[in-house]
């Protein structure tokens, strides 16, 4: 009894009370024939989702950087508090946001988005992951309503998956992101970090778009880009590059260079950027 | 080995490294007569505190809500991040923050910042917590160089304590600020729910301006006062009450009301406003 | 010749170059049988206008304040320069601009956006003028792609309008408005003055609410309705009025204080949060 | 009569009125010997400097760019205004600003900030226009308390004489630089046009950082940089570049690339980066 009035007090006092039925942050997971395993992930569902059976939502794949997992962007990030607050006030869409998780935890393990040796994480996200889930949830399956964002190793990521998927993707947000391995880096002598390392090397996005020929930079057109990242952080000069790159090969993209270095603070601000951003360029 | 290597890799790519000593965040505590026991509190230590030894330090009093306490900013807010930000782009000056604890955990207690039956907290927070910070801490202890903010119940102890000591603080700035209670409120039928709330009302920010006279109005125009609300924020209503009496007795104040409920997004970007003014208000 | 090359050399250098067709800021009148004469007024149309032919956009009408007239929002505020840059970032959709004149230019005029005495502009406003303007530019001339603001005189014009005619108006945005006269204010000497500030009176936004019946206010919550005023503001205090009422009345309402007063720097500033809720708020 | 009482009117409904002694916009010359010829130039003046006899202040140097003159900051930029705003809010500290004339107006000249042909501004600035002002006004005369700032062709200027002398200058603040011209850019067919280009390249200040000794490069991180440019303006290359360089070079700058492109929208919104900055960079 008196428990339901503190409760009711609570209520009043500290929050300020909404009929409406709150969004929520899921983790799942799916069993991948292709790393052998159960690969967790997360899932933000807009307030609503179970009410209104009948609605389908855009999507955006958010990826985490190195030492990060699939809980990061909510634990370090704060991006269901950032999601809600957007939606409450107008400023993006009702979306659902899918966080996978890359296994990317030093010195656990060292492995991020890309295909090497026995770790084909980019297959599986294609051939496996992203049919999951936008089977699982009620997503708007197609490129006008799929976005992809990342940071740091996770900014490479989404940046190289649109890239290879441009028919898949309306729009990619790269944070302080590893597009590639600056020149003349020493190697390391851990052979696992040096893998690593190698694939994003290999995958560099930088040496894509300089590579690229009038069709692929045609289809490059067809998605919206966006580089952001700190004056003091030490990716900077790689993301120059890349930008460099995309102006040479007449590629639209938004750029932005802020106040901060490779620390959450400037992710989570990113997210006021990112969001609204992404909203607007989905598909009506 | 293998480890150092690993250790060594994290701190190039996923840190932007500094020479710079760290800033800190303590767990403290000291022992209250007036309590009668140990009240833990938080204090953040700008970088290079331990290497300077002659340096003292302007210090800022930040105070937490209902069902808060000394570690709600830092866990929930992230004011260390913050901190360290805002000090890196020389946007403040480095500063001791100080964060006491009110007991105000629902259901356990709902104690807060005022004193009655025989929780004396506004009593120990000046006969023994200030005195005991500023001793075992290198701030600067006059009036020009002593703030104190708080968000909620915090907000209304920062304005109340700043209303009744303008001769101790050159700034106050309330967050979503319970400065007083909304008229025609039903009561509760928890007999310690409403001691609380009496208290608060006893200790009416809005009343305190209203009853002021020309004298005690001077010395209220002593302090810069910032109120800081969101629109959809259940206690607006208090704040504009507040802000109106303010103006009626040409007390100046700065006054924001900016977008957002009574959540934690609100505090947290609230930071980026709150810590350059009252940086800029210090003395030098 | 050489002015030639330099005429190409200007272009290079100090413009950032378009293919596309550029915006418009034009200045056109209409005779109003109403008012007995010919009433000046501007309209800015968006880039492309005149290329394409089958366009129609949505509109909002920008009111100006005393002693201001069409010209002012552009003049002074540099609306124009404002939506170019929001519109090239995709921040806002393209639209239509209408910014009437109200003949407020002390002394030579003291009139205003109310029927008073043989001042009748508000039946010139929505009998003529509205219906003018949108016969005569491709504007989609409903309510879900209608939206109205103003500063000061104008930001109570158009709240008012959008109180009256809510089946004309999604949105509504108020400026450093003069949603009411003050209270207790002394009556001018000089007539004209006086007539003006009873026209303000008569049709005071804070009593229209106030005085709102269930049927009106659930008229009013069909309107998005936005206010926002500095806090160095004359007008706050009557702006404050307002929010109250909305709130007894259960309407809601955006509401920003920011840093100011009644400075056109706080109108430029506005136009960046004016315009993209409003953008936001038409209907696709 | 009437006209008083209108005049009254107008003061209490149209402007927030201040007790406190306005700014000003002074436009001033001087004549010089070394460019043989009158020289115009316009200062702001910070409220009370009438009246506050003993009271003196940092300096800025703002500069124009091509096709600008010396009151091209304000009406088209309107720098009064917003460091009126900024000096309200407590952002900036008092300052004296000076926006010096040089002569870039095509097709009537295109002379700009350095020495070439018979057109020796650089040895005016320093030798003639700098004291004539810093004796002239209630400047106070040493590194510590003197900025330079100004875009596109100005913003070169302002770095270039940073450069040159770092014992001047505390701060240099280029928005929209041009810093250099971009390599394998077309000769112009007037000679007067690749007159000025050259003049630019000879004072590149890309090269002047790479050919930068140690010594020099000691005598540059004395000094605070910062560099603001539109990610849509055609002189992003050579800020990129320049940013390069500086980084190559190990000095500290900060660096921002916002939203847009080489517009007055850009540099007006800069102001309130680059007045906060410096004048955080000014001495106590």
């Amino acid at each position: 009894m008196k428990r339901s009035v503190l409760v009711f007090i609570f209520a009043c006092m500290a929050i300020a009370v909404s009929a409406q039925k709150k969004s929520s942050m899921l983790t799942d997971s799916l069993y991948s024939d292709v790393l052998k395993g159960h690969r967790p992930y997360n899932v933000y569902l807009p307030k609503n989702y179970q009410e209104n059976q009948d609605k389908s939502y855009p999507v955006l794949y958010l990826l985490h950087g190195l030492n990060g997992d699939h809980e990061n962007w909510n634990s370090r990030g704060r991006v269901k508090e950032v999601l809600d607050y957007l939606a409450a006030s107008g400023e993006i869409r009702e979306m659902i946001v899918v966080f996978p998780d890359a296994d990317a935890d030093i010195p656990k393990a060292k492995h991020g988005y890309f295909n090497y040796q026995d770790w084909k994480y980019e297959d599986f996200f294609f051939q496996e992951f992203l049919p999951h889930v936008e089977g699982r949830y009620r997503i708007i399956a197609d490129k006008g309503h799929r976005a992809i964002a990342g940071l740091s190793m996770g900014g490479g990521g989404a940046t190289a998956y649109a890239q290879k998927h441009p028919e898949l993707f309306c729009a990619a947000y790269a944070m302080s992101a590893l597009v590639d391995i600056a020149p003349g880096r020493e190697p390391s002598k851990d052979a696992l970090v040096n893998a690593m390392r190698e694939s994003v090397k290999e995958n560099s996005c930088v040496a894509y778009v300089r590579n690229a020929d009038d069709q692929v930079r045609q289809q490059l057109r067809t998605v919206k880009w966006f580089v952001d990242c700190g004056d003091d952080d030490h990716l900077l000069g790689v993301n120059l590059d890349f930008v460099r790159e995309m102006h040479s090969a007449r590629i639209p993209l938004e750029f932005r260079v802020r106040e901060g270095a490779h620390v959450w603070e400037y992710w989570h601000s990113a997210l006021y950027i990112c969001l609204p951003f992404l909203s607007r360029t989905f598909d009506r």
